[in-house]
């Protein structure tokens, strides 16, 4: 299939889309483009077609990926007016690569099936620099044909490609997964601090830690930052929060309890109410660390 | 030095302490021995000399061991009545290998100190099987020249062994250690439950996880633990409980937040409250499963 020329649609082409879309093309398939600001010169210079609408999209394009920023966009998207719905036609393809609501995700992709087209939500992990190497983790839900329709395609953006199950399960393995970064990075912040406020030297903490049960992939990226006090983003905390919002939002449909999710959420905030939210995530310590001298008013 | 045969004390011979100090005795060093329950028969056929108090250890060794419960232990066998410090004599040392306060260590440090001994704490990780196979990872705190006398000891009982800085910083890094285990169990027990409840398969998002930004050691072994609910130990919920406590009483004296650490301590309690205090730590996962369906009374 990988050799077979496509006609592949691409709605959002900002620090993520771009490169990603541009893969595809490099690889020789033909991409139909929309964006709310401007389609990057290199997707024009290598040949992608400017389209004026979502539907356009669709309907010159057999397959259609999405990288939006959140739930709201996405539905506008697919939904709206002039939106990639109305351009759809049965045995097309909707491929959503946003990060957003497992439930909202779930309704999304029955009425897209319901056309008679496949839906598969695919966020990624990596970020740009991920988007840019081919390098992104792509956690996938849908159905098994959606799937295998699809991933010649994922390979061109990602290595690390798993179909988690079925419709939504992308969005929810992404969810779990910035559940555990946050709370990781929350857990090293907690265990560095306390190493510093009693006299020891944070650096020689995380080393001595970093070969047992406390090792972590956190501990070692971000628990370095933390240590060399290097807070560029990385990954902005105000993206963090969203993820956070949509793992609470989702668990307060589910009636399940995420106390120190919702902890750490408070934690950014206060980063946020401090003039942090371009701050790197790992900036969380300076929340704990603070709270000492926080002042209101 | 190791090819030299020392005078070792040791005190505490539980399932720890027993085969760390068979590990110093089958290296051809003289044992004497002080426990409150029964030395263990196999240290007796290989030689050590039992003492009849921690006085008469610190007399009889050079260098005194020490793995005991928690710091009021720790405190009795060194300063008590017929105590470590009333056997002890200029240019001795201490080691202390239990988990305990690093406040009240570098308290105990000083006192040892001006008698005119070496006092180097350095708890342990690896568990029964790690102090079996000589594979602890030990950190410790203590002058330079003091760890260095005791560094050819430690390669005996351990594998992974860190000079993390003075007096105390040795169980300060270990408190870290389990702060870290602990909120990282919490993280994967929050996202792995969500996975559950938004519907997909915990194992399938656990394994799309394990090579990205939330992989630890913690998802890799908890994790499974979780899924395939084995919650036998492992390491004992009231343990946990033990070393959080020592956390959050020093935070408090420090002047230092640590809420996730507050809440983890609290789903733990929740456990035991429901019976679990020798289950494995990894079952804090209930804790957050079942709170639905909590009854007061």
């Amino acid at each position: 299939m990988s050799s077979q020329k496509l006609k592949l649609g691409f709605i959002g082409l900002g620090i993520m889309g771009g490169p990603m879309a541009h893969h595809l093309l490099k690889a020789g398939h033909q991409l139909f483009t929309h964006t709310r600001s401007k389609t990057p010169d290199y997707l024009q210079q290598d040949g992608a077609v400017l389209c004026a609408s979502a539907m356009e999209v669709a309907q010159q394009a057999d397959i259609v990926f999405l990288m939006l920023p959140d739930t709201p966009d996405v539905e506008l998207v697919l939904f709206g007016e002039n939106g990639v719905a109305q351009g759809l036609s049965k045995g097309k393809a909707v491929v959503d690569m946003s990060s957003i609501s497992p439930i909202a995700t779930k309704d999304f992709a029955q009425r897209i099936a319901a056309m008679g087209c496949d839906y598969v939500d695919a966020p990624v992990s990596g970020g740009e620099v991920g988007a840019k190497n081919a390098a992104l983790t792509i956690m996938v839900g849908g159905t098994p044909s959606g799937f295998e329709r699809i991933q010649p395609l994922f390979e061109l953006m990602g290595k690390n490609i798993t179909h988690v199950g079925g419709h939504g399960d992308g969005q929810t393995a992404k969810v779990a997964n910035q559940i555990i970064v946050a709370l990781n990075i929350e857990a090293v912040a907690e265990a560095l601090l306390f190493a510093a406020r009693a006299g020891a030297d944070p650096a020689k903490v995380r080393q001595a830690l970093m070969g047992g049960f406390a090792s972590s992939r956190i501990l070692e990226v971000h628990g370095e930052r933390m240590i060399k006090r290097t807070f560029d983003p990385g990954f902005r905390i105000e993206l963090h929060q969203k993820d956070l919002n949509l793992a609470l939002s989702a668990a307060r449909s589910l009636g399940l309890s995420l106390p120190n999710t919702a902890s750490a959420q408070q934690l950014f905030s206060s980063c946020v109410a401090h003039g942090g939210k371009g701050w790197d995530h790992s900036a969380m310590v300076k929340a704990l660390e603070g709270m000492a001298n926080f002042e209101m008013g």
